[in-house]
């Protein structure tokens, strides 16, 4: 971990602004961040520490002629946010490894470090967010790669015992979402043809592509449209709550999509589940198979006892029952969905490695 | 931290066998290892919790064509390991992002998952080291990559206030490294050498290169030489012998290089500092620029008081006295170096990103 406090003369100003900048929001759990070899950090008792990592790389996760510097940095930390979000943890401290070429981290100029830079400018998005979940950034790394990638660490605190588990689904329950399903992949669906679009309407002139590729400007009236995956919100307070109120059996968050997450859900807890397509949140600008695989919806799906009464909303945001949990079968699908032609099967379809 | 838990068809016999190898010695600070959105750490009353990332970039960190994959497995567990011998924490958990091409990941006849793939002889050097510090694979992420990447997350634990810190250094300390430098230096440019020689002898009779690129084999007679370089040790039993003792005022594990990581614990500790030539402990097969500036040798480097008694060996290590530390002065170079010669200022000349 020794980049990020590194003194060489070509990243010194660079290195010198992530740690003033970081530095701004220690946060309780943080008692050493950035210049050391580790950081430390300290727990309450009766505290267990969550601890999550999740690698983007550039042309699989995110792409710089699509998505802004802020845009990436964003998303970055949103996935680990979501991460501890799912467990019902509160963020202690995040880390980033961070690997670009050089005309990502020096300025245009070739002359140190400016605040136009690309890194500087995913730093912002990334601190932004930060600073929102007061999530201080504690460490990580920075070195140079052909390819841009970017590996986030949180970690998170949570009473013992009580952390949200995939395992805890027993038949019988009931199945709960947060928000609504499917406006990231629609929002994706709009960002692909906008760029789409851009890329021939250059094409009609050739020019020599700009360094670092430039993401297409986003007309007004798509921001809202693009919001959910642009800027997808982690449901850290709604998992805070479930902690608090003891009222989830088990829970995921919705970063592969629901087939696919609830799938995962199932398997560690041993269990079926059945989703009923008329009650799904659907989003309004997405289509029903974006909603069931879209994936980085980055809401929470989780289970509670039928017994249990869960409000409509939670710290704000839409809860909506979506199904129940079922005693696995032999030769039956782990997950099926009633529609109104009757019973079929959901198999995971939603983000796939190495596909 | 999804994809170690994933149930894809195609991945599924490799995070089966990741999951399955990983969950041999969950060790006593992991409540919950892979398999849910986060892991679960406990530490016991009066600790702090170590966290450090090293990000290892193919190109970059290590080559297909010169390493084994055994070795950067080892390789990148053992640069996290060292950040927590350098602060005396005792490992707790290791977190692991890998992004792979294709080809490293399937077996070669491209049916699912063998034990010979390249991932899984990345796995078994990553494991076997992890074993011998009773280190557990608690998580981490997998994805697509055009070039492969790892990065390493460190956990560990250390009593409240005792972590060794790169700042406790003050004047009139004396200077100490553990081991000797130079080693991994001299080994890699054996090595370079080595696949040099390869490339020049395939170079006359010109084939397709192998996909993944082999590195060439070691004869029995380099790998001695070739050791410091291709699997160092961590010096994690000495750190936690300097902190038991309250022996150290200062320590940072040689990463880098001792010209740049001494200079590091003169920037962090706001003194300067001045090492005798004659007393570095300077590898057999190793130059002195080798020993000053090369790196990757991951020994420790250590401040204590002159009236501090310490010892010439810490659990089976050499320790060696190696200069002291100095008030600051204006207009004078951080760190000098006596010699035959008088005395002469020491740049960093190690480790540069982006150089």
């Amino acid at each position: 971990m020794e980049s990020l406090t590194s003194s060489k003369p070509g990243e010194l100003a660079l290195l010198d602004w992530i740690r003033a900048r970081a530095a701004r929001e220690p946060g309780p759990a943080l008692r050493l961040g950035i210049g050391d070899d580790c950081a430390l950090l300290r727990m309450r008792r009766g505290e267990e520490l969550a601890v999550t990592t999740d690698l983007s790389i550039a042309g699989r996760h995110f792409r710089l002629d699509w998505h802004t510097p802020e845009v990436i940095g964003h998303r970055t930390l949103a996935r680990g946010l979501s991460d501890l979000a799912a467990m019902g943890a509160r963020p202690a401290a995040a880390f980033l490894s961070l690997g670009l070429p050089r005309d990502l981290v020096q300025s245009p100029k070739g002359r140190g470090h400016s605040h136009q830079t690309w890194i500087a400018r995913f730093l912002e998005g990334f601190l932004a967010l930060a600073d929102k979940y007061r999530t201080p950034l504690a460490g990580g790394d920075l070195a140079e790669s052909p390819i841009p990638v970017a590996d986030i660490v949180l970690t998170g605190a949570v009473r013992r015992g009580k952390a949200l588990l995939r395992s805890g689904a027993r038949p019988g329950h009931l199945l709960y979402v947060t928000g609504c399903l499917g406006g990231a992949a629609a929002g994706l669906a709009q960002l692909e043809q906008l760029a789409n679009a851009l890329q021939r309407s250059k094409g009609a002139r050739p020019t020599r592509p700009p360094r670092p590729p430039q993401p297409p400007p986003i007309p007004g009236k798509l921001r809202t449209l693009l919001a959910p995956h642009l800027f997808p919100a982690p449901r850290v307070a709604q998992g805070l709550w479930l902690v608090r109120h003891s009222l989830a059996t088990a829970a995921i968050d919705l970063s592969d999509g629901l087939s696919t997450d609830l799938t995962h859900l199932c398997e560690e807890s041993g269990v079926a589940a059945e989703v009923d397509a008329a009650m799904l949140p659907i989003h309004p600008a997405a289509t029903q198979a974006q909603a069931l695989h879209g994936g980085e919806d980055y809401e929470l799906l989780f289970t509670a006892p039928p017994s249990t009464r869960v409000p409509r909303s939670i710290a704000g945001v839409p809860v909506a029952s979506i199904g129940r949990i079922l005693r696995p079968l032999p030769d039956t699908p782990l997950v099926t969905m009633v529609t109104k032609r009757g019973l079929r099967p959901l198999a995971p379809k939603g983000w796939q490695h190495y596909s």
